[in-house]
C-alpha cells in the first residue's frame, strides 16, 4: 500500500468534490490508501452515506478543523496555526515514514511554506520549485519549472530546477529529457544577467541534455520536455498561456453566438473536436503542479479542482512515489560548494 | 502631407510585399507621402510597371542597397554600416524635419539601436520601449510596454513606460487609460523588488489611472488599456500568448483533420467564424509595435509582414503622427532628478 495525505478542506469545492475525487482514485488504484485531514464528523458522515466497506478500510480520518485561506499571509499562517489541516498534515508527513505523499487544492503559498518549513527540503536543494505539466502540440507534455515558488533566484537555483525537472520527466517515462532555459530569444547570448549565468551552469553540467534558450513562443511546441525559469517569469509564461487559451475560447464562443444558424450548426458538428481540445488544453485535468525539492511527493491541485482533477492529482502523486522522484532528485543534483 | 520613411528591404517578404503595402497605404490615405530607402533601380522598376502617376508623385526613392540582417549584432551593425538602408533612413529622419515617421519590418534590434543612437531619445526619457497593441476579449486593445527593448530595468523606467503607454492609448482615443503593472499576482505586495518599487512610483503619480498589479492571465481580459513590464517579462508574456494561440489553432486543426466527415462539414460551416477569430487574434494585422520614447514615430512591423500588415503599420504610423504621440509623451513624463 502507498499512503497519501489529503487536505480535504482546501480548494473552492471542498469538501464534497475533494472527497469524490479521493473515492474515484481509491476505486481506480487498489494499492492506494489515504489519510484525510479535516472535519472528522463531516468526513465520517460522507463515508457512512457512501457505505463501501472496501473503500473505508483504506482511509484514515484525522480531525483538523481549521483551514488556512488564500487571503492569509502564508508564512504567518503556517507559524500561527498549528491546528490547521495543512500544518497537521505536514507534521504527519514529516514524522510518519509510511506517508509518502500529500495533495491539496488549498492556498498555494501555504502549501509551499508548510512543505518547506515542516516536511523539509531535500539535503542540498536550496529552493524547492513548483512544476506544472503542460500540454504541447505534439501530444507530449512539458514541465515548466519554477512557476511561482521563487520570485527571485540565483543561477544555482535554476541549475537545480533543471536537475529536478529532469528527474520528474524521467519519472514520467521521458528518456534523456530535452531541457530549455526560458529566455527572450533562442540565441545563446539572450537574457538577463541571471539567465546568462544560469546558461553557463546548464551548459557545464554534462548530465543534462541542455538544448539552450527557449523562447516563450516555443514552450508548447513539443521541442522541450523541461523548460527552466525563475518563479516570476515562469508564472508570467504560465498565466499568459492560460489567459490566452481562455481568450481564444471566449472569442470563439462569441463568434458562434453571433454567427447565426449556420455557425450554431457548425458548432454542433464540431462539438466532439472542441471537447477534446478543451480537455487537451486544460492542464488541470492532468493533475496538479508538483512541488519538487522537498522530502516527500507534494502535488498542488488547482484551487478550482473538481473530483476529476483531484483524482488525477492523487494518481499523479501515486505514480511519482512509485517511480521514486525524491530518490531521482537526490541522485541528480549539484550541491553548492 | 505627412512624410514617412520606409525601409523597403527589411522583412521576410521584402521588397515586393513592402512595396505593395506602401501602394495600398498611399491609395487609402491621400495625405501620406513616402521616402523609400533601398535598391533604387529595383524600386524604380516596380513603380514604372505600376505606372500610376499620382502615386509616383508622392514617393521619393533613396539609394541604400545594404541591408542589416537579423543575424548581425545590432549595435555593431549600426556602427559599422553607415550605408545600410536602416542607418541612412535614421540619419534622414533625424536631419529632415519634414520626415515624421519611420517603418521597418527588418531586424528589431537594429531598428531599436538605430532609432536610439541616431534619431535620438526624447529629452528626459531614459529608455525607449517597444509597445505592441494586443487584442482583448472585449474587442478593445491593450498596449503591452515594454516587450523586449530593455531586458534589465529600473523603477523609473517602468514609470516612464506607463506614461508613454498612456500617451499612446490617448492617441488611440482611449480616455483616462487604465494602467496595470505586470506581476505574479494581483495583490499589491506581489512581485520582485523592482516591481514593488515601480508599484510605489506608479501609485504616487496621480496623473496615472493606475489599477495596481495585473496578472499575466488578465492581460487580454480587457480590464486594462496599458500593461507595464520590463522588456524581459513583457517579451515572455507576449510570446507565451503568441505560442499558445498558435498551439490552440494547431490542435484544433488536427482535431478537425482527424474528426472525419462530420468535423470537416462543421469546419466549413464555422469557417467565417474561424476567419474572423484568426483576424482578431493576429495582432500583426493591426500594424506593428510602436517604439516609444524617440523623437519621431517609429513602427516596427513583424518580420513576416505581408502587404496588408505593412499598410496597417503605415496607417498606424500616420495616425500617431497626426495625434502627436511624441508631444503627448513629452507632456506626460517624469524626469529623473
Amino acid at each position: 500500500m502507498t499512503k497519501i495525505i489529503v487536505d480535504v478542506y482546501g480548494g473552492d469545492y471542498a469538501p464534497k468534490e475533494i472527497l469524490d475525487g479521493c473515492v474515484a482514485a481509491l476505486q481506480e488504484e487498489s494499492e492506494l490508501s489515504l489519510v484525510l485531514f479535516g472535519k472528522e464528523n463531516e468526513i465520517k458522515d460522507y463515508f457512512n452515506t457512501l457505505n463501501d466497506v472496501k473503500i473505508q478500510e483504506r482511509i484514515e480520518i484525522v480531525e483538523a478543523p481549521e483551514v488556512i485561506s488564500n487571503e492569509e499571509a502564508p508564512t504567518e499562517a503556517v507559524r500561527r496555526r498549528p491546528d490547521s489541516s495543512l500544518v497537521k498534515s505536514m507534521r504527519r508527513l514529516k514524522e510518519d515514514d509510511s506517508c509518502e505523499g500529500f495533495i491539496s487544492a488549498g492556498s498555494t503559498g501555504a502549501v509551499l511554506v508548510g512543505a518547506t518549513l515542516i516536511a523539509g527540503r531535500i539535503r542540498g536543494i536550496n529552493r524547492p520549485a513548483l512544476a506544472p505539466l503542460l500540454p504541447t502540440v505534439t501530444g507530449k507534455q512539458v514541465i515548466l519549472i519554477d512557476c511561482g515558488a521563487n520570485i527571485e533566484c540565483k543561477d544555482i537555483n535554476l541549475l537545480q530546477f533543471a536537475q529536478m525537472g529532469k528527474a520528474y520527466a524521467l519519472c514520467n517515462g521521458v528518456e534523456n529529457p530535452r531541457i530549455g532555459l526560458l529566455s527572450n530569444g533562442a540565441e545563446d547570448h539572450k537574457g538577463t544577467t541571471l539567465n546568462q549565468e544560469a546558461f553557463k551552469l546548464l551548459k557545464e553540467d554534462k548530465s543534462l541534455n541542455f538544448l539552450g534558450n527557449c523562447e516563450a513562443r516555443d514552450i508548447l511546441s513539443g521541442n522541450y520536455d523541461v523548460v527552466v525559469s525563475d518563479g516570476f517569469n515562469g508564472n508570467i509564461a504560465l498565466k499568459s498561456a492560460e489567459g490566452t487559451a481562455n481568450a481564444v475560447f471566449s472569442l470563439l464562443k462569441e463568434g458562434i453566438m453571433k454567427g447565426g444558424l449556420r455557425a450554431k450548426l457548425g458548432y454542433l458538428m464540431l462539438k466532439p473536436v472542441f471537447k477534446e481540445l478543451k480537455h487537451k488544453v486544460d492542464y488541470n485535468e492532468n493533475g496538479g503542479a508538483c512541488f519538487l525539492g522537498v522530502n516527500k511527493v507534494i502535488v498542488k491541485a488547482h484551487g478550482a479542482s473538481k473530483a476529476k482533477s483531484i483524482k488525477a492529482a492523487l494518481l499523479q502523486c501515486f505514480k511519482l512515489i512509485k517511480s521514486d522522484v525524491v530518490g531521482k532528485i537526490k541522485e541528480g543534483i549539484s550541491v553548492e560548494e
